[in-house]
């Protein structure tokens, strides 16, 4: 599957293929690109699937440097990206040569930011092996790193040049990684497309499964829905674009107070989607049928739905704290029904408590 | 005088009025940004502009924190942007609010990379205080840090809300500063403009005696030239913004062979001016007298055209390193005539030397 992302001189293609890290290559050289790539990948990562990409790239006539970054969110420092510029500097890349990150979203968010800034920008390709990162982190050209104080804070806008997507890494995930990545694609589902979501629902086994031509289809479906809110809103500007953003007011906040440990993203995004359900239900403008059936897919593909302990208080002070707010006020998406989405600005901190109190029950 | 930048979504007017410094809250006002400002300035600039600056804000109704930077080049490094991003945390700055710069073209490229990096993007409004800032740096979006081995190698594109020129700044300017500036004013004529250029023949004794009528005429024309090119090629993807680079190619080398500290970077233009003047000779494209008035008018405003010392291998390699080298390849833009230009790529070395030897002789 081909899923064009169309934003003028910027539009690239998202490629999903069963198969397709073994043919980085020849997807690469129709791109006009220089000869020199670096790779950016974690060491995990680059054991399991580095060979077959190197030599993909250096049989298309690529040369191919390797920079390794730590796993996971560790890798998305300053420190981190101020030695990939180092290493990027060392081996005379320039603006013509191509950054490709090979990995899960800390690694495309760390390596994006890097070609973001080194040159005023080179080009990017982002080679997502994670469901998370398939679905979501490696479309839409959001780049960064974290601030000691806020994750995310330092980043920049950034499309790739290629989104090279291979269903077959995710098979495997680990379990829990899995399943967390599923929360992003239910994101899609319930606000952007009812026909989707209920594919979903028809194919939990299948997913929970591993079916390649599921994932294929499922994970392409996704990635499809993401580029043509990226398509609308390319630097989120408007509204549209902060559909994608269902379930994370919520669910940033609730990784913020639970120390970034407690939880994966996605299963912090399964919890917001809840409290944002409910929320949407409480100012009378989405039926209990409707967050029903959300609870429900959450529940089949075993991302957690209620959650006890959390301090109401901390949640609204790191919802105050959102990159979204302007001048303090911050837009929560709310879904009306499924496949809908309307954007909210005033709702008031006992509505979004009585949301988050509906996360303890039963 | 209003000049116009043409970018889509991102266009924005460049501002050239006497004065205009006590006016900066006005005209920022109807730009419909967030009611929060960062001022970042170095303790010279803040001292001279900081206190009508803050009260032209303060009474269009935006808060305004200030943000101390070092002076000139040293503004530049990691350390002192990711103390600027801290300070932005500190004051929970939102992504609706603005990163105002004011100074010269060191404080505009720091402020400019931490704005463009904060949240993925803030609100940028350049208030450039010396020539070089206000008819170059401060246009066209170009943001950076330096790294330790490289000069402006970390940074990236982002265009300002507004760029407010008060050319009455330019009058207190050391001297040396001053005339430095004038070499990027003489570049924009000869590559762009004959009839600006001649005006510049004209009104060296005006422009000199730093003349109010003359220095708003000049610098506004200058701030238009580079406008005109930036609508047509905003991130340097075509040749027309290498127009820009006319007398930078050999003008950075001779900078970074000379430890940043024996010229300016006006007084390094000036001579890569005259070498790559030379060079279009040598090539064949250009007649002697083209040469002839580059080097008259330069030598007129009190800018250097002859240097002794200099290595050419080194700056040769240096060359080589050039930003815009695309795998190994360096182009160089040349002037054919006064007013026009021509970008070549496959400039032999000997006939880069033959040219650097110009340079040396009386």
């Amino acid at each position: 599957m081909q899923i064009p992302v169309r934003l003028g001189v910027r539009s690239y293609t998202i490629v999903v293929e069963p198969g397709s890290l073994a043919k980085l290559g020849d997807h690469l050289r129709p791109l006009g690109l220089g000869s020199k790539t670096a790779l950016v990948s974690d060491a995990g990562i680059r054991a399991r699937y580095g060979g077959p990409v190197t030599e993909s790239l250096r049989t298309a006539g690529f040369s191919v440097v390797d920079i390794d970054v730590p796993a996971g969110e560790s890798a998305k420092t300053l420190a981190v990206a101020s030695a990939c510029w180092d290493a990027l500097v060392d081996a005379k890349l320039d603006r013509a040569a191509t950054v490709i990150a090979l990995g899960g979203g800390a690694v495309g968010d760390v390596a994006g930011f890097v070609a973001a800034t080194f040159m005023r920008g080179m080009n990017f390709v982002q080679v997502p092996t994670t469901v998370l990162a398939q679905v979501d982190a490696s479309i839409g050209g959001k780049t960064a790193i974290d601030h000691p104080r806020a994750k995310n804070m330092i980043g920049s806008f950034h499309q790739p040049r290629l989104v090279l997507v291979d269903p077959l890494t995710v098979v495997s995930l680990p379990d829990r990684d899995f399943r967390s990545g599923l929360a992003e694609i239910i994101k899609h589902g319930i606000v952007l497309d009812a026909a989707y979501f209920a594919d979903l629902e028809r194919s939990i086994a299948a997913m929970l499964g591993r079916d390649p031509g599921t994932l294929e289809r499922v994970i392409g479906g996704s990635c499809a829905l993401k580029a043509s809110v990226i398509e609308r809103d390319p630097e989120e500007k408007a509204e549209i674009r902060y559909t994608l953003n269902y379930g994370h007011t919520v669910g940033h906040a609730i990784e913020a107070v639970t120390g970034y440990d407690r939880f994966t993203h996605g299963e912090a995004v399964a919890l917001g989607i809840v409290a944002e359900a409910h929320l949407a239900r409480r100012i009378g403008l989405a039926a209990p049928e409707t967050i029903a059936r959300q609870e429900a897919l959450l529940r089949a593909v075993g991302l957690p739905t209620r959650v006890t302990g959390l301090d109401p208080g901390r949640i609204l002070d790191a919802m105050a704290r959102d990159k979204k707010a302007r001048d303090g006020r911050v837009p929560i998406v709310l879904a009306p029904e499924i496949g809908r989405f309307r954007v909210v600005y005033d709702v008031g901190p006992d509505q979004v408590r009585g949301a988050l109190s509906t996360l303890e029950g039963a």
